[in-house]
């Protein structure tokens, strides 16, 4: 498990101090688990992290103690990060800790706290609740910028995945069941260094191929079906995701002529991915592809998603949303995604085709190199 | 995959329906994934399920669309389950149902749901978002207390750990990486036919084994060592855990020592298991036999949790609380806990046993059957 070093959390800790300040306020309360990690390298299913333009502050119970001491005498140490043990309940002491802290507004995360806790604290505040101030993704959104060190950890981990792939294709024969196939690639995944999967591994065949979200399951894979393979891993903590699908045996004319328009939506989209697009263009350019084709009704989700702690987080590649999230903005250099247009018949099978890529100073990088043409498999 | 039959949906919604009217609410938005699988079936990461007292409605995007049809057409069908598509925004669709659903009063998990999702319904609701009422636990509570599908699953999948035990315990040899044990487990985990871990495994040696959270790195094991090994599978979607902490090599007079008063406290955590028995009672137990034996402060976490579709569910075995949990509650026949009292010495390492209890009419069963003696590993 490689942490960024100190300095690089001086530099995130900086930056996040610089948003403090634009958003007035004197303290952020960080509660997303990956946003803890990010700023703080604190990993677990507890502790309440709080950012102030002068100190950190960790407040954790026993069980994380002993992890966070040794962190903060190695080398990867969070600067300036102050532990605070927390004997009973959280809310209570955090409640008692704002008390000691002279931040007239502290923001708190609205997407995280849920409104059981948020009346928590107001209870427990009383008059001094109206400190609190709702925000949203005020490290998500420095999070979908990655810096040199998550990059570096990015690449190595789509790169991780092509030995993956390998065994997947290896794994998919006729009378093997999808379960089967997952185990091979999970394993694979240990294999290539991963320290889990990113999600759970997708191996979807047959009928089942035109579910984007079925797992795998008792489904035992035919001669001519086609199989979604839908799989990544965690190394030190980034994710990585591809999809790739396969033929059993020999494909139909339909089925060529379904997989030719899918990888040529993906290549579209990949082609349009650089600084200043709009994340929307991008999703876009694969939807008008999947619509010639007769498949635009075939292609129900997004194009795809931001990728690093968590396996789906900020920037959005998806058309323009009516809903809460906000509308895309330009992509920009260090901003890691990925591309992943399908289509989904429903009765006969789906494609899908994902591959992760880097926005760059003039362009894009791919980042996961496994071929993408249409694969025969389990046939010798 | 087995789900449950349409009758015992059918008597999950009917009891769902008696807390409704108890509570005077008019429909539950219910928002929390493992009570939309518990009362619905449905799994995904999106999806909004109402259930009124003579409605259970599922507002579902296209993704899930065909997934949820093929089911309603089959014997695990959800009695009387309408789909709704959603095309674009939840937030708008649910705020749009509402708007055609008689239900003056509309409860929603104030657990679950964010402050940020909560103002956006009540953005949208406007001057009909007086409807909304905040609700806690309501299906949490009920899931607490299994089924008779439900204790089949769970005691198959508690049963289904012994093999991996074994395979764990054959794994650990001085030299190997802690990574590698938990491949191990979780490959062993594939064979017995658990569809994933339950949680991360956890495999921690020597120094590592006083964090109770450390997970699985790259410490290879060495002779003398304590390694604590925590693991659990999910078998149809229910969740066993179970921790067994081994030593490598002729264990020392201190290990023998603190083995034995961690084990004595988990078995009288056990002994104390039954039904009218306050949960904090459970946890009493262990806690006094490990003060008595001068290991109170090494003690930090709770005694247990529920087990079931959630691998941290209700009820906590834990000292009274004083938080935002509620009091402990008697302990009811049908409930499924782990126990699981540790001692953490920082720097000399850790030991942890933990299995899974039911609890009947009359007492307790254990449902994990692994030997609990302190096993010496990786010495022929």
């Amino acid at each position: 498990m490689s942490l960024p070093p100190t300095a690089v959390l001086d530099v995130r800790l900086t930056r996040m101090r610089a948003r403090l300040a634009e958003a007035k306020l004197d303290a952020l309360v960080v509660t997303q688990p990956a946003n803890q990690r990010y700023l703080a390298s604190h990993r677990g299913s507890a502790g309440v992290l709080v950012v102030t333009p002068t100190r950190v502050d960790l407040l954790v119970d026993t069980r994380y103690q002993e992890a966070v001491r040794a962190r903060q005498e190695s080398l990867q140490a969070c600067p300036g990060l102050q532990p605070h043990l927390v004997p009973g309940s959280y809310d209570d002491a955090l409640v008692e800790y704002l008390g000691t802290l002279d931040a007239p507004v502290v923001g708190f995360e609205a997407r995280h706290v849920s409104v059981a806790t948020h009346d928590a604290w107001r209870r427990r505040l009383g008059e001094s609740a109206h400190r609190l101030r709702p925000t949203e993704r005020l490290v998500e959104d420095m999070r979908a910028v990655k810096d040199a060190f998550e990059l570096d950890v990015l690449s190595r981990s789509a790169a991780g995945l092509t030995p993956v792939a390998e065994a997947a294709f290896a794994a998919v024969r006729p009378g093997v069941a999808e379960r089967e196939v997952a185990a091979a690639i999970e394993s694979a995944l240990r294999d290539a260094g991963f320290e889990r999967p990113s999600f759970d591994t997708i191996v979807a065949s047959g009928p089942n191929a035109a579910l984007p979200h079925h797992r795998a399951g008792d489904r035992r894979i035919e001669i001519g079906d086609l199989v979604v393979l839908d799989f990544g891993g965690v190394l030190d903590g980034y994710c990585s995701d591809l999809t790739r699908t396969v033929s059993v045996g020999r494909p139909s004319e339909d089925v060529r002529r379904i997989y030719a328009a899918v990888l040529a939506a993906q290549q579209a989209a990949i082609a349009t991915v650089g600084p200043g697009v709009d994340a929307s263009a991008v999703d876009r350019a694969a939807r008008a592809v999947l619509e010639q084709a007769g498949l635009g009704e075939a292609f129900g989700h997004g194009t795809g998603h931001g990728l690093g702690l968590e396996v789906h987080e900020e920037p959005r590649l998806s058309r323009t949303s009516t809903g809460t999230t906000p509308p895309p903005r330009p992509l920009q250099p260090g901003m890691v995604v990925t591309i992943e247009p399908g289509a989904y018949l429903p009765g006969w099978g789906g494609v899908r085709i994902e591959d992760d890529v880097v926005v760059t100073a003039n362009g894009r990088d791919v980042l996961t190199s496994v071929p993408r043409e249409l694969l025969e498999c389990g046939v010798n």
